[in-house]
């Protein structure tokens, strides 16, 4: 069976990932040979800086020109690791123009355009693999794709950043506060110089718009995707999450509505039980939970980030690609026929837990509980803490829409009673 | 692109799957025409007993006669729910040899002689999925056989048998012994009115040989695998495995030997850190841990039996098979290029937890760390208890092959002051 020409794979970009993707090529040519049914032949490498020190990388496949490498013509699969949206996008276009299939750990770019790729590719007969492109190492877009093919999901709840799953881990484990976490993050390599794509959730919020596409059958972009960061969330969340026998994660959710006509996808920090299998994940790991009809609950876990486990995607996806390539065929590519459309955040559905600063006098409760019912946002259970004049109420509701829960949070506001909001977390998970 | 021939399926089978994957064909019509190109229509479904009353099965499409069933010529696709090597592998192959694919959720079948059913389905063209032979909905044979492609798997670590798990955590959360547990079981419908199969190992057995040799690109039947159930585990055992911070799993292991050139598969009790992620499966659910060397520590978990959750399985796998017939190619089949042979269990090196009943009374502890010694199996700890001129003495090992400690056990009861050998369990997951 084995064929005797090579297929040709070209990298753009050369980085962490890049340098563990070629490394792995070159150290595994046989496994993959045999794996493939024709050896791979590495044809060119794409990079900004060639007189950089890449050990074990081949100098004479280095080029800065990108575009030419792409445009050979005689390249059977381009595997895009620089990131971004261009010059990305027109490379991978033109990769398919002419005749490559492209394997990308892009999120930003999928999250943004993946619909317009996914129809070039089809238009030119290749295919468009990116699972290293959410939850770097564990395999969910194929699962998603391919294993639940036959089956409905409703529901996908995940940790889909490393960094923010690490600095609350850390908040929770040493009772830290955001920033002496978030410092610890950026020392131990977790956190990036500048944090704000991890910890204001816009990398999550691209990685929740890939996984509701697929999900749900329809297409979600990152502007479809209501976000919050973690930066606001305060040793006092953490230590209430624990009153309540909860710890505190950022998720990625996304949800078919329960009319089954639309779609929800956001990324914020929330209160889940210790006893739901999410809140195991510690440190930097992510996991994927998800809800189908028939299957049930299921998880997927493990290293969310890093360059040999992201390569791990990546080289799934490539021996895919190739196989297809010698096949003269295309796997499962994109499914958005359902064509859901995605509901604002206000008509998501779930539970709240709020603490307000209100003055510690008789028949405040009574005005809050008004307020709260006025909403017709039912209360679960409150807590009071009261010293010195000064006193904590800490209210979870029911199961309510955002919406009416963020016009309750407005009235109550104007109460004279109310000094603060300390904080409003959503309750998930149970 | 949908194309007007409906894709034929026949069901071999008509019991909880069978009528599972019945009523979502038949009830997810649209869903499924969609994501596969083309309608499915049920050709026929074949049953012992045609006159059982089956909610939703169309009576007209019920037939005695499998073998004339999977001769009919038209079929794209069988799907096989029966079970059990003969008929099955007869209507298997000459499934293939009249043209269609086979989707199977048949362990035993696959772990016996599953090369020689691949061979075939290449022979004829087709494809062999079997998705749901292990940890019913969980993906794992997909994403071990794609996802993981481009990677190399070292370890296999997974609780794919319900009944046992569920079992196994009755008696460590109640403290009941496994004769009151197994009891429960089997009132709440988890164990079956003969559980051999289940508590004997042999289920978890034909999983772990169908996954070792998924794993390691070759292959391993069932004969190779060591087995051990669960009928000895004590209440004490679970008791001491706590004392260690530990819980004991029915476990199924797969494992490359540390110098590449062999594998081994073997299901037994075993203690497991309760930091280990798979501590954290409860009840009647599976997960399996996959340790890649690029990918890192993954973990696979949800429902591994029922009704619905193994009908999504075999719907995943009816979809790619169609898809492919679609198409007219084939998936990723079997990988078996690597041939390496299957170790015997001596060979495995892992820890040891042995409980002994001794004498209580000087130099009983130095004989039996003498004989340890002797057979060069390195001693971790020691616990020590005594009472009215008993005692017992709990060892726990280093790692060391399973050869060396077998030997060691053996010397050990020709000790004089050694009553008996109360228990010996591996440690794993450290």
């Amino acid at each position: 069976m084995m064929r005797t020409r090579p297929l040709k794979v070209a990298l753009l970009g050369c980085g962490v990932v890049g340098s563990e993707v070629t490394r792995i090529i070159t150290t595994q040519a046989d496994d993959l040979a045999a794996r493939i049914g024709a050896p791979i032949e590495l044809a060119g490498i794409a990079v900004r800086r060639p007189n950089r020190v890449r050990e074990g990388v081949p100098a004479d496949l280095l080029t800065t020109d990108a575009m030419a490498l792409v445009k050979r013509g005689d390249l059977d699969v381009v595997v895009e690791v620089i990131g971004g949206i261009e010059p990305v996008r027109t490379l991978i276009t033109t990769a398919f123009e002419h005749g490559a299939s492209v394997v990308s750990a892009n999120k930003a770019l999928l999250a943004a355009d993946g619909a317009s790729l996914h129809a070039k590719a089809v238009e030119h007969g290749v295919d468009l693999y990116y699972e290293a492109a959410v939850a770097g190492a564990i395999p969910l877009i194929r699962p998603l794709r391919e294993s639940l093919a036959g089956d409905k999901v409703n529901r996908v709840l995940g940790i889909v950043n490393g960094t923010t799953n690490f600095i609350l881990d850390k908040m929770d484990s040493t009772g830290a506060g955001y920033s002496e976490a978030l410092d610890e993050a950026t020392a131990l390599g977790y956190a990036e110089a500048d944090p704000t794509a991890d910890v204001e959730g816009f990398d999550a919020a691209a990685k929740a718009a890939i996984l509701a596409g697929i999900a749900f059958h329809t297409r979600v972009t990152i502007d479809d995707v209501h976000r919050e960061g973690i930066t606001e969330v305060t040793a006092a969340d953490i230590a209430s999450a624990r009153k309540m026998g909860c710890l505190v994660k950022m998720l990625a959710i996304c949800e078919r509505s329960a009319d089954g006509r639309s779609v929800t996808a956001r990324v914020h920090p929330a209160m889940i039980p210790l006893s739901h299998p999410l809140a195991s994940v510690r440190e930097a790991y992510n996991a994927v939970f998800v809800e189908a009809e028939a299957a049930g609950r299921l998880m997927f876990y493990g290293p969310g980030a890093g360059g040999a486990p992201t390569a791990s995607a990546v080289l799934g996806d490539l021996v895919a690609a190739c196989r297809n390539k010698l096949a003269a065929t295309t796997g499962a590519g994109e499914s958005a026929y359902t064509q859901l459309p995605v509901s604002p955040m206000g008509d998501v559905v779930t539970r709240y837990h709020i603490s307000l600063d209100v003055a510690d006098k008789p028949g405040v409760l009574a005005q809050v509980a008004t307020v709260f019912a006025e909403h017709d946002v039912s209360i679960d259970t409150v807590r009071q803490q009261g010293k010195d004049g000064e006193a904590s109420l800490v209210v979870v509701t029911h199961r309510a829409p955002d919406a009416a829960l963020s016009a309750t949070v407005s009235s109550l506001r104007k109460l004279d009673t109310v000094r603060g909001v300390a904080s409003i977390m959503r309750v998930e998970g149970e």
